[in-house]
């Protein structure tokens, strides 16, 4: 790409002793390098220097005609687009390779909602339909976008059942295909759940119990240690690299937030029927600040304790690869291997082992628009206890402080007022007013700490269930589509009885997978997300006893 | 007084069932009689209603030419005005007289500065000049007031030593006279001190302590209940009267606050030596709110409080009186005695017996001058955290109330949200999450309610040594006043020697009764106002024993 100018819309601070360069909004900054990644580019100051600075905080100079947005793409990530224009870039895919590196910045910056457009970036799944037919139906998707776009795929809207398959099929970018779900009710997906390193089990237990996970044979748990900054490219750049040790390897590896980002993409691309915990927001401002630093690989602890506890993620293979990889070379192919995987979206169900009862779909209806709600109320209800928690975590810092400090200061300047009357009977009096005031103060600094260690965690273990809450009505979704589809091949009698008989077995292993997930969440909800609110029930406790010791000490020594 | 127009500057809502009727701020309203009582007046709407309505809501509309300011008067203020035009108004100084609630908010409003200008309303007390001589000397004030308002009297704004006393006596208006204190210290005060009731000893132990009072002899209390509503003109006006009961006596009476505030001016205008405890502030609107009764009643308590520790104040006749007499006609000769008194501003130093030992003037000044810095710094501290206390208070009501509710809104709301999914086996799960909401949603309550035990009651005890301690250095000015006074004379040699150890001794006086009243203030600091202190912290740890045992509570029946 030839250089070309941007304009600064924010002030940004380029940290002292780095290649960053600090530029002011209105500043225009001719570009020299677009490669530099993690959202950065290097450019040349109005004075000439040279540095880096955020892609984010300035806007690309048009010298042509007025802007108009280009055409929707939607199907089409920048992702896909260069793989496929690059498919063998050999050197491209390990720990430090700029085109990975670029694309950090091209997805959405927000990971808690696990849509599933990135199921789409694998045209390969569609086997079903030749090339030039995808081709075709663009246009006619364009048209249609706005109402193919939403997940609902009630009857009315899908030709009220006077279509017939293969002309519905048509219609190739509807949520329910771009899933891969439509292909794999109607057996149209290419079978290679033999690749799969394993099989993947659902037990049923009872009525009331619609389905479970297997549980973990062989519980782990892995720590994230604080992180060190490191450089490349002789100094040009640094990063934060987090190590991580799992417990039954015992080795530590070091990974950047950038694999995380990969490692995220490559769960929410497989496994659209189960939830994916969300990685913390990126943030390119304030990245080297200590407290972000810490903050992040607290959420990032989160991530993981949520991944090892979840029965088919702890287990899959590019988690495990994640975990465990300390070859550069074997990280490639690693990479390379998730990024070809087949079994993903609804190809998935191809490798689940689900029972083999078949389900009532009037008992199923029922439960899945009871926990459609269920799952709406949570979803509200985290969201708001979380801004809660995030809002008095603030107020701690700096409102309950400030507030305690400012008792504490008057009672302080009394007791020193006291003093100005010298006659020396009077020291005890103004000793016992001024430990009135250090006490309030005290105590106004206990907020400031205990913050850290009752609201703080309780945000970050909200902000995990946030993310699967808001995960959670997709796979409700994908439920509801599969139930739809077979309902379709069961209402129009081109379908073979036979073939009729696969589809809804096909669906049941949907519906089980979805209340399999359903399942984990309660379990994770009344122990994992219960526990913490009892862990901080306690904190709160252990705060208010430590007030009241320092206010029964001050008392005690009060005459 | 004839019909007179008059424009409402604030909305003023009327309570329901009295004479009271609700006016809009622009109204123009016909004033048909302004001796109400209590700052109201009666008068007619715009549509022709008639009812009563605060003065201070409405601003006189003038009809003649653009209102001049009337020249001042400082020194006839118009109580005294009214009593020398109508001497002796028989009916006029009962329980419930027109005119005596007139006058009641023709003093300033506000009572923590115990300014001396009352002290002035006496003209009698200046039995050494003639009625011409003040006339004469009207004038001169008036060029001068700016300059002799002011309580400095160093030398050089007295003359540089160089007038004589004749001479300097006759600038009649400056503090010093007005005070009474130059006829004091130059013996011109007619000797009134056989009226007193009894005297005043000062006594004097050691060097650290110049002086103080004789201790309480028979230490009483007095208990004011809770006020009870009463009415009058048949129903026209209501008031609200206090109970009030002397631990000597056992007998109720019953006083209005214009009753105390006849009390506070004769006590102000009586000791200018000692700091009299301030009165609740007046308010024209919101007089029946419960909540403000009772705030109202509680300041008085501490009012009275203060009063009954102090060895003076405790045994004074209009004290004694204002506590004591139930019969009306008595209470009509009380009044009419009190404003009689003699003994009132310096003069009181006539009734007092101090040390007989002569003071040392180097010693006097250096701890007048620490004690100024001393009150001044006190004063400020007292203010801080009176303002500090009275914010906490409402932010214990609103702002912390607020805070927990919501957090326990936030917990209530996620617990409902568990039960969504009905199965049962989730009650108990719900039940936690919700207990934890109730828990802090009491916390919040708690914090409502403690607001009123121990940030009100630490703001009322700072309202009175407030009070005070603005009181405090204008009598330490009278000190230096008479000090300076004493030193004139000294200079110049027209006063003989015999009469010179007499204004020693009564410049010694004023101070044994300036250091008197310095002690009484370091004994109530510590132990009245300390012991306030100390309550409060037992208070606030009682709240956070409290807090502590909800959050236990919570907890043990966690699961």
């Amino acid at each position: 790409m030839s250089n070309f100018k941007v304009r600064v819309l924010y002030d940004f601070q380029g940290e002292p002793g780095t290649a960053e360069m600090s530029v002011t909004a209105g500043d225009v900054l001719t570009v020299t390098r677009t490669d530099v990644g993690e959202g950065w580019w290097e450019g040349l100051s109005p004075k000439g220097q040279s540095g880096l600075f955020p892609e984010a905080y300035v806007e690309k100079i048009e010298s042509g005609p007025p802007s108009i947005p280009p055409p929707a793409l939607p199907w089409s990530l920048p992702g896909t687009e260069k793989a496929q224009q690059e498919p063998d870039k050999g050197s491209d895919d390990g720990w430090d390779d700029s085109d990975f590196e670029e694309n950090t910045y091209e997805v959405p910056p927000y990971h808690g909602n696990n849509d599933n457009s990135t199921a789409q970036t694998r045209n390969e799944i569609y086997q079903g339909y030749p090339a030039s037919e995808q081709n075709h139906n663009y246009q006619q998707y364009a048209r249609q976008s706005t109402q193919s776009d939403t997940v609902s795929l009630s009857g009315s809207t899908m030709g009220d059942g006077k279509g017939t398959i293969a002309k519905k099929s048509l219609n190739i970018f509807s949520s329910a295909v771009r899933s891969g779900l439509e292909g794999y009710i109607l057996g149209l997906t290419k079978d290679f759940s033999s690749t799969a390193s394993k099989r993947i089990h659902i037990y049923r237990e009872g009525d009331e119990q619609l389905g479970r996970w297997e549980n973990i044979s062989n519980p782990y748990t892995v720590q994230i240690a604080s992180p060190k900054k490191a450089t490349k490219m002789g100094g040009l750049k640094s990063f934060i690299a987090y190590q991580l040790t799992p417990s039954f390897t015992n080795i530590e590896v070091s990974r950047r937030y950038k694999h995380f980002d990969w490692l995220h993409d490559r769960l929410t691309e497989k496994f659209n029927l189960i939830a994916i915990p969300p990685l913390p927001d990126k943030q390119v401002s304030g990245r080297y600040d200590e407290g972000f630093i810490e903050q992040r690989r607290a959420l990032l602890q989160e991530f993981i304790n949520y991944m090892c506890r979840h029965p088919v993620l702890s287990t899959c293979d590019v988690w495990i690869h994640f975990l465990t990889c300390t070859d550069e070379k074997q990280w490639k192919q690693g990479k390379r291997n998730a990024e070809k995987d087949q079994l993903i979206g609804a190809s998935f169900c191809l490798s689940v082992d689900a029972p083999e009862k078949e389900l009532m779909p009037s008992l199923v209806d029922v439960k899945i628009d009871e926990n459609i709600k269920y799952i709406d109320k949570m979803d509200q209800c985290i969201k708001n206890l979380m801004s809660t928690s995030q809002d008095q975590q603030k107020k701690c810092i700096n409102m309950y402080k400030r507030e305690f400090s400012r008792v504490g200061a008057a009672f302080l300047a009394l007791g020193s007022a006291f003093e100005y009357n010298q006659q020396g009977m009077f020291t005890k009096a103004s000793l016992d007013v001024k430990n009135i005031g250090s006490t309030f103060t005290i105590i106004g600094k206990l907020y400031e700490d205990q913050a850290k260690i009752d609201w703080e965690p309780l945000t970050q273990k909200l902000y995990i269930y946030k993310g699967i809450t808001s995960s959670l009505p997709n796979i409700l979704q994908m439920q509801k589509m599969a139930e739809q589809k077979k309902k379709d091949c069961e209402r129009n009698n081109q379908v073979p009885q036979l073939a009729l008989t696969d589809v809804r077995r096909r669906s049941d292993v949907i519906t089980y997978t979805v209340f399999a997930e359903l399942e984990h969440f309660q379990q994770e909800r009344d122990h994992d997300l219960k526990l913490a609110l009892k862990e901080f029930l306690q904190e709160q406790l252990n705060f208010y006893r430590n007030v009241v010791s320092k206010l029964e000490n001050t008392l005690n020594n009060y005459e």
